[in-house]
Formats: C-alpha cells, sequence, structure tokens
C-alpha cells in the first residue's frame, strides 16, 4: 500500500498539478525597513503601532493589508480565493483569525510557532495539487511588541536581553498559491517532527529549533536523493547565528555539508550594527524574507531552485513554567522556476 | 478554471481515494464518565489529575493514550502513520506539540478552538484522498481546569457561573484515516468561514458559535444539493442548549429544517441533572462523542450517514480585553457508512 505521491518518509512530490507560486507581499516594521533587505519589501510601518490603539490591533493590520496586497497584484478578489491558510504566534492565533472574518474566506487556522509560513505552503499546496483548490492564499505575521509582552517581559521593565537572544520580526508577508498562471512551483513538501534537544531556554530559540532543522533537511534529502549540490540555496526561518551553526554542524556529521549554500532569514534582515544579538525570530522572519527578498531573486534568475524550512520553537509560558524543554519543529518546501 | 474535486462555494468531494475510518478511542474525565454516554468512552479518568502534576500534564497524558490506543485497535505503530493532526485549547497547542514529541510522528498543528476535531479531519481527510497519504491520525483534547483557567478564572476563585455557561469537556478523542481497510467513508469537507455576530460574553458562547454552524450547514447543503432528509443525523460540536437553537432557527430562515435530525455532542454527554447549565463544550465535545458513541452506532447500523460540523469560538483573553467580540467558525465532515 503506498499513497501515489508519497516519496516515502516524511516528503511528498506535488506531481500532479503542482502549485505556482502566482502573487506575493510583504510589510515589515520600521526597524525591518532600516535593514539590508529595505528596498524588497512592499510598505514599512512608520512605528510600531501604526495608527492602532494597541500592538496586537496593527499586527492584524499587517496581516490584512498583505493579505490584500497578495490579491491586489494577482487581480484577484477574496471571493476567488479558495482558502487562507495562516499563523501566527499569539495565544489563540487570534490575527489570522480576525483576518480571516475581515476577508470572509473559508479558513484553516494553524499553529506551528515560526515554522507557520512553510506550514501554511504545504497544507495549501496540497490543496492545489490534489485538485481541490485553485487558489489558496497562505499569509502569517508577528510583532516584536506582542510577542515580548506574551512570551517574555513586559516591554516597559527593559529587561536585558542575553547575546542568545532573537529579535521577533514585526512584519507580515505571504503567498497565493494557484492552478495555473505563471511563477515559481512548488515541487516538495517534507513535513517536520517535533525534535528535542533538551533546551530551556527561551532566549536560546536558535538551539532549541536548529536539531528540528538539521531532522528534517535530513528527512528531505534521504527521501528525495538530493544532496545540497540540487539547490542553489538552502534557507532556514529564523535559527539566528547560533542556530545556524549548529544546524550545519549536525548536518555534517550525517554526511550533509549545506554550509556554503545555506543561510538563514533571521540572520539575513537585520545588518550587524542593528544590535538584535542571535539575529531575527518570529513567523514573519521566513514570511517576509521569502515573500519580499528570495522570490524577487528568483523571478531575476539569480536562484533557479531552493529549499526553505521555516523553523518553531514549540513552547508556552506555561510549559516552561512547569519544567518542560522547548522541542523544535521545522516544514520544509522545495521551491523551483520553470521553464 | 477548476480543481477537480470541488464542488464550488465551500465543499469539497472526497472522489479519488476516500478517506475510511479504520480506529478511533476516546477518553473523558470522571464527571463525562458519570454521564449518559460513559459506556461509549475507552476509558474514564478517576480524577482531574490523573496522577500527574499538573492539569496540563493530565491533559497531555490523555492526548497520547488516546493516539496510542487508536493505534493499538488498528494494529499500527506510530511510524506507520504518515501525520498526526492535532488540535487543542491550550496557549500554543502544547498539548498536541508535546503528544507529537513522544509519538515521533511527522506533525501538523492545528488551532480552531472547539473546530478542531473536524479540522483535523479536514486535513487529514485531503491527504488520504489525494493520494498524499496512507494513515493520518486526528486527536484532539480539552480539559476542565486547564480551559477554565486559561480562558476566565482560577477555579480556587469559585467564581458563579451564568446560566449560558457551558462546561469544557475533560477528555480526547480522535480516529485514525485510511487509504485501505475497513470503516465509514469521509464523502465531504465543507470548510467554514470566521462569523461575528457581535457577542461578547465568553460565558454564551453557543450564541457566539450559533452562526457560523448555520453558515456551514447552509453552504453544505447549497454546494451539495443535498438537504437536511438526506442525513440520519446532523450534528454540533458544542453549541449547548441556546446555540442548538438559534442555529435551528437561522437555518429555518434560510429554508432548511433540521430540527427533527439535529444533536450537539455538547447537549448529549451530560445529564440534565449534573449542572452544566448550557452544555458541554471543548475540542473534545465533538471528538469524544464522535469517536465513543457516534461511529459506533454507524458500525451497529443505527445511522448510515452524519454530517458533523465541529465549532468553535475563536477568542483570546487578549482579544476580550481589547474589546473584540467573539466570532465563530465551523468546519463540516460527511461521514458514510458503505457496503
Amino acid at each position: 500500500m503506498k499513497a501515489k505521491s508519497r516519496l516515502g518518509g516524511q516528503t511528498i512530490a506535488m506531481n500532479q498539478n503542482p502549485p505556482k507560486i502566482t502573487s506575493r507581499a510583504s510589510i515589515v516594521g520600521k526597524k525591518e525597513g532600516e535593514g539590508p533587505l529595505a528596498g524588497y519589501f512592499d510598505k514599512i510601518l512608520e512605528d510600531d503601532l501604526w495608527g492602532e490603539k494597541s500592538w496586537e490591533k496593527a499586527e492584524r493590520r499587517m496581516y490584512i493589508e498583505t493579505a490584500e496586497l497578495i490579491l491586489k497584484k494577482a487581480q484577484k478578489e477574496p471571493h476567488d480565493i479558495n482558502y487562507l491558510f495562516g499563523g501566527d504566534l499569539l495565544d489563540q492565533i487570534i490575527t489570522p483569525t480576525f483576518a480571516a472574518k475581515s476577508l470572509g474566506i473559508p479558513y484553516y487556522g494553524l499553529y506551528g510557532a515560526c515554522s507557520s509560513m512553510t506550514q501554511t505552503m504545504s497544507l495549501g499546496a496540497v490543496m492545489v495539487d490534489g485538485g481541490y483548490a485553485d487558489h489558496v492564499l497562505c499569509v502569517t505575521s508577528s510583532h516584536f511588541c506582542t510577542a515580548e509582552r506574551q512570551f517574555r517581559f513586559p516591554l516597559e521593565m527593559g529587561v536585558q536581553r542575553p547575546p542568545t537572544a532573537q529579535w521577533t520580526i514585526t512584519g507580515s508577508g505571504g503567498v497565493l498559491l494557484s492552478s495555473e498562471g505563471v511563477g515559481p512551483v512548488i515541487t516538495h513538501v517534507t513535513t517536520g517532527r517535533v525534535i528535542d534537544f533538551g533546551v530551556k531556554d527561551a532566549n536560546h530559540m536558535g538551539a532549541a529549533m536548529a536539531p528540528a532543522a538539521a531532522d528534517t533537511f535530513r528527512a528531505h534529502f534521504e527521501d528525495t536523493g538530493r544532496g545540497p549540490v540540487d539547490y542553489d540555496l538552502i534557507v532556514s526561518g529564523d535559527l539566528g547565528k547560533y542556530g545556524r551553526q549548529i544546524t550545519i554542524d549536525l548536518l555534517k556529521k550525517d554526511g550533509y555539508d549545506i554550509e556554503s549554500r545555506f543561510i538563514d532569514c533571521g540572520c539575513e534582515i537585520f545588518s550587524e550594527d542593528q544590535d538584535v544579538h542571535a539575529g531575527a525570530s518570529g513567523c514573519a522572519s521566513s514570511a517576509t524574507v521569502l515573500a519580499g527578498y528570495l522570490l524577487k531573486k528568483m523571478e531575476d534568475g539569480e536562484f533557479n531552485r531552493i529549499l526553505i524550512a521555516s523553523t518553531g520553537a514549540m513552547h508556552s509560558t506555561i510549559s516552561v513554567q512547569q519544567g518542560d524543554s522547548i522541542p523544535g519543529i521545522a516544514h520544509a518546501v522545495s521551491i523551483e522556476k520553470r521553464g
């Protein structure tokens, strides 16, 4: 017994009607808009509140405007879209839920912490490839201020951050997956397992997520028979500089050398002098860098085939308070420019 | 342009390799085990902690044991299962995430509040029908004590509950969806939209969810051309007695009379004298009643075709504190006994 689109292990091939990424958009915060990728984003906020009454409402507005921008660029209306797959970091994923209410699109809420972007794309891709949808909207968001006050300390306390801490991206990014149209194609989906190396420090999430990233990349290579050289670029979501190095080291032990072609979105979006310590994090890290920078580089022909895995650290304040470690998860998708 | 398995609107047909429900299990708390459906559940807890150090850890153990029971009944091991789709009510859906870590199965975390059970089944069904999986495990959970302290008040305060309040089910339930084997078949999936009638009372969630339930049932009837008489039973997740009546009334205005064949899991699991006010709620309401009671009745030939929609109230403490209303969502699946 074998499902026809399974390669075995954790990977499935999109070989029925491979989904095309026909539109993309990204909005980022002020600090992100001062970084090296500033020119690739569609909008940059003037401040963290963006004229709203709370940071949560500002995050929601970013999410909705990102979705609307994606639709506008594709010349689509909400009623043309079969599904919205969405995620964020907030309790009860309130951002995509209220956005789904505004947009009126049939909605599946997902939670994978910062792995949400490729999680939405994995499930959205199956919907299109399998003939269940013509257009699926995949959007995620995060906000530095909403994440800090929920997971760590009130910002007003001014708690000092250790060197391994990461800076949650304020932003929202997303893509439209379509059965027809022009754009790079999603060819494979490798679904992550929850991997735990026993890290308990919420200020060292790169170390918590790296084993999951390595596990998913290894599974992808084994399942597809591909190796690092088959990709122009291998990308992780928000491992930061320490997590990136741990992932490289773990994969070397498995015989895969990815170092020369491996970037982490969380290391790319800020420059060294922006004082973010280990790098960026958040659902919006991979979402904005993919939708803004990476897909533009694919359009320009600089990369033809990339493997991207958003990476999530799976903890809650309750789980940390009750002594649980912080396991990680990473979901990978292969994206290829064709024709 | 039309995806081959779309019926249009919000509904897709499982007509490629329709998933069979080949195994099921349910575990409930002590109070649920004193109700009218007690004989249908696999295990009943002696108390809310079940020997664990916290209610959250007890919920996690229920979830893992439910998953293990489903596998045991199907004579499967975790490595036979392609995906675990899971959800619960807790911040960062920590229960299925840590269960996924224990089980080692590739994992997609979902959040749809109490609509999670049919949300997991909707996406799991697509994975099997489309040829992406041979076995998908769908499990959700909730726990009265973990939900009350997260969403409402510390239990120690003994806050009085109004008559419209519902009682979150302590339990976990789930099913195994398989490409081959014996069991009732999932034939249609109708995905819900987020619907908001402006309810702001977290102690009147039936009213918050009823418009979403009515919207999804109406969409299902319109998309499929079926009517209430085509089903032996129409089931909602946890509307409670007030929400159930509102749903009946709303659908009557649309020309659909479901009253005589419509039950709500939240109204079935407790008896009137168990003092739960408007009825039960929680992901485990539809999960345990479906996995324990309804699928047993289908096996026995009492029902041959049912339509079930788990129903979710989409709020967080932050969204309520910031003045947002509580929108609802409902995802429906049709289940049919064949042969």
